[in-house]
């Protein structure tokens, strides 16, 4: 490997220029300030202090601008992956094998690593395993959870839990304890945001505003409402009258360490590491292509692993969580104008300024307006339009959304990944195990051959064709043994069957088995079998065992040759005349 | 289901007469002698009282020859499930949760119920999840395990263990502890049966005798080994020479009872149950099939489920252990000329007469006696021929069989089966996740379309005709679609594309919108996507989404309607001429 290869920047700095740089400056500049609620709700999402959502929003973004290939991705950290990371610290914690924040880093540590190793490897097939559907029913029920959770800060209660009974018998118990005035700032604050998200950009076009203004106008709806409550709040001393707020905040940087480090703590938190890595992962490949096509520009999936890797690690040796490429974060940058992801490493400069010197004012922040921000962001992460085209679509992936969505509510985050990559595994066995299979006949006048239930086709009485739709394999194996003898059963005077293999992929050595005894069955009633289209590895593998020389009839280029062949020995048997 | 459905005696009672009668009661009594040897051993193999071997060759007789479905299986005790009830119960009894034998009972009666109800919902198909390799794997290294094992036995010491390093361990250990006397009496009987089974044919042929005979002859050599060292061992009074003796054998017949129940020992012993059932069902269905292949008998699985399950529960409530359908009893009872399941009921009342007339004989039976008759009984279990026909047929198959076969040696009965179906899934899976495409071209002549790279083909230069040979789901579709857009910007001149569907059998939510994501990168470059052979199933389901009213092209019946049609209007394009 090169290089100019790993290390991205000796790729985007070639012809970075003037023009560049100062619309990175400015992206940077729009980025830092959205970000900083953002990341510090973010932490108190995941049960970490504030200001670890601060460290990392700094170092993961230089370590993502050198490995990561997305131009205008911007990692730190997001909604689900803080669930997730509130999931697994809440359990180590309560284990008393660590304290929060050092679980929180080891995880970080734990998952950059993984996700380094896997990039190298080039093992980025890995998430292919997490179907559309389990990712957006995970992603909705995290979404459902995580708003539901943020109620407790907008009533100024605690709420425990991750699931949603617990969360709704912790509401329901202390609903009575809600404090009023947190909850006319929590309930302000949402109002304000869902306005500034579902009507402002109609108000504003009336007066002209539209484009990139417009959208950058819209997005900064939680940094004004920052800027109306904190100073509302030191000047009506919000402290004094019970109002929670984000408090003392340590200044400064953070200091770089090494996680503690415990056997019994790694193996706790390998699993959710993975899991939070993948998703994360998955996340951050969507996002980035979907930038990435609006400007012709490409992501390259094993980049992007090593890339995360270097900014889960960075945030891990720096007092941060688990990051990852956000959605929300990486549109802000990129309506913002950032043209590279110089605009990331300004903008970690920026933070570390907001670090420095901005913590004291931030002490007056009620947590209910942070709340608000985690509402109002998750609000479009629930994706009912793939419920509802997996609905209409296919059952299989509708009943993967739905037991995906099912188990992440009512069982937490983790056995909600698990139980939606084994439905969806399942559900395609299950699917496969069971294979579509057609008699088929000639479309007249062609030399093409078709389903005789759907298609006007002709047959003849002693050729039954059979076109088997799937690859044979373990699962199906026996299920097309019975199949196709019991399909031979039918037609009297049948003197040859031949599958035709046109969407046979793949014959495994349970599968060879079952057609030596289709084989063997159908030689004991005098009917040959043939096969036709066996595509050449299949063919390849059929000439290294021994099944060519027991088979009873013939292997065909076509199925009109085969069809053709028999019809000319069938007329010349004299049961058939 | 009507009664005549179920109780399997009403089918082969009719016609039963007088010369199906004096088969079944020959072979009731060859079966009675040689089974004595097998049940006593497996029993003390699987850690039980010798008489259980017994008990489960009573009762379970019965209740198969009621419900089975196989006219000449022989249920009873096994050398694969006898290992697994000795692992499942050590683990069990070294808790402290119930002693061995209430363990086995209970583990019988889990299996019996699982078997019944798997029957009587028509879930024989769970069965398909064990793919050849994994069974032949899974019964390989059991084989050896168990072979390995009974060197304990046969050199008078006390192996412990059931995975092939603490085997060897033990046996380092106390190989220096060996009892001569044992050593003799046991290397004899391996001897003498080895000789019966590999050399005694060729001799007694020499005499005129062959055919069932012969077979006879030498399957009966346990026996013989019994009759000459019973009489040898009371003479010479073996028991103090030290040599271990089955000893004290309770007389008379097992007291129905109800396996002692408890919650915590339900949830220990249900996996080793379903993994024993499961196992011993394939195995059965296997044997069933293969002898009734022989006599032209079908064999019915989901009555196999129900006749095995009901004789499970029958060893259940009579003092028995987990029995299935084993090979080398049912090959003595077919061999021996049984007819029908009456053949079983009569073996099982000459079990029955063992059991209260014979166990003051059995006394002074060796120990080491039966130990060599599991040692040459499993050594057929070893199935090398699986391996090397895997090896050659391919790759997937041969890693499922080692993968199997390791972790059983290494990790354990319990352990190896489910690795082994891991190992076959994912491997399936990953196949699926990289499949084969070919870009394909017109056979001269014909209307047929073939593999450039494997036929004489003609193509266009201005059409891209790619096949696409595997269904389309979340394992594949990010793969499939950088595979299609690569394979697109290789041909300059380019305005078509078509994907040819013959294979593909299904395309699931995420194949979808790799798709609509293809369709998208392709018409950025002016090229048109076009589908052909998209079978019934899978355009019903595209037609339920919008995917056809983006798509750029056509879909077309046939490929060669697809290449005549985008032929016409290729030569009209400016840009061609």
């Amino acid at each position: 490997m090169r290089a100019d290869q790993t290390l991205q920047p000796l790729v985007w700095l070639r012809g970075y220029n003037c023009e560049s740089l100062i619309n990175d400056v400015l992206a940077a500049v729009i980025v830092t300030i959205m970000l900083i609620p953002q990341s510090l709700a973010y932490a108190l999402l995941a049960g970490l202090p504030a200001e670890m959502g601060l460290y990392s929003s700094i170092l993961p973004l230089f370590a993502y601008a050198l490995f990561g290939s997305s131009r205008t991705l911007s990692v730190g950290p997001v909604a689900v992956a803080s669930l997730m990371t509130a999931s697994a610290v809440g359990a180590v914690a309560s284990k008393g094998l660590a304290d929060y924040a050092s679980a929180a880093t080891l995880l970080a540590l734990l998952g950059g690593l993984m996700l380094i190793a896997m990039g190298l490897l080039k093992f980025g097939f890995v998430s292919h395993f997490l179907s559309h559907p389990v990712v957006s029913g995970f992603i909705t029920a995290s979404a459902i959870i995580i708003a539901l959770g943020q109620l407790g800060p907008l009533l100024g209660v605690t709420l425990q839990g991750a699931t949603l009974p617990s969360l709704c018998h912790h509401l329901f118990v202390q609903l009575g304890e809600a404090h009023g005035l947190t909850v006319l700032v929590g309930a302000g604050s949402v109002a304000f945001m869902l306005l500034a998200r579902f009507c402002l950009s109609d108000w504003l076009a009336v007066i002209g505003l539209r484009g990139r203004p417009l959208k950058l106008i819209i997005r900064s709806a939680p940094v004004l409402v920052m800027a109306v409550t904190i100073p509302l709040s030191a000047a009506m001393s919000f402290e004094s009258a019970g109002v929670p707020l984000v408090g003392q905040i340590p200044s400064g940087l953070p200091a770089f360490s090494a996680p503690q480090i415990s056997w019994p703590l790694i193996q706790e938190l390998a699993l959710p590491a993975f899991l939070i890595a993948i998703i994360g992962f998955v996340e951050s490949v969507s996002v980035g292509k979907t930038l990435g096509a609006r400007r012709r520009q490409r992501i390259d999936p094993d980049k992007e692993l090593i890339g995360l890797g270097a900014a889960n690690t960075a945030a891990a040796i720096s007092g941060g969580f688990p990051v990852t490429g956000g959605f929300s974060r990486s549109v802000v940058n990129f309506d913002a104008g950032a043209e590279t992801p110089m605009a990331s490493v300004l903008a970690a400069l920026g933070i570390a300024l907001a670090a420095i010197f901005l913590t004291p004012v931030l002490y007056f922040l009620p947590k209910a307006v942070l709340a608000a921000t985690i509402v109002v962001a998750v609000i479009s992460l629930i994706d009912i339009e793939t419920i509802s085209l997996a609905r209409r679509y296919r059952a299989a992936d509708f009943w993967a959304v739905v037991i995906t969505i099912t188990v992440t509510l009512f069982a937490g985050v983790e056995l909600g990944v698990l139980a939606g990559v084994s439905a969806s595994v399942s559900l395609h066995l299950h699917h496969t195990s069971r294979p579509h299979f057609a008699v088929v006949g000639q479309v007249p006048g062609s030399e093409h051959y078709r389903n005789v239930a759907r298609h006007d086709v002709l047959t003849e009485p002693h050729i039954l064709s059979v076109r088997i739709d799937e690859s044979l394999y373990f699962a199906n194996a026996a299920h097309i043994e019975e199949m196709v003898c019991a399909q031979a059963t039918l037609q009297k005077d049948l003197a040859h069957v031949v599958l035709m293999c046109p969407a046979v992929n793949a014959i495994d050595l349970s599968a060879l088995e079952a057609l030596e005894e289709i084989n063997t069955r159908l030689s004991e009633n005098n009917v040959a079998l043939h096969l036709s289209e066996v595509k050449g590895p299949v063919m390849d593998a059929l000439e290294r065992s021994d099944f060519l020389n027991h088979l009873s009839g013939e292997v065909f280029l076509s199925h009109h040759n085969a069809v053709m062949a028999l019809r000319a020995k069938g007329t010349a048997d004299p049961a058939l005349t």
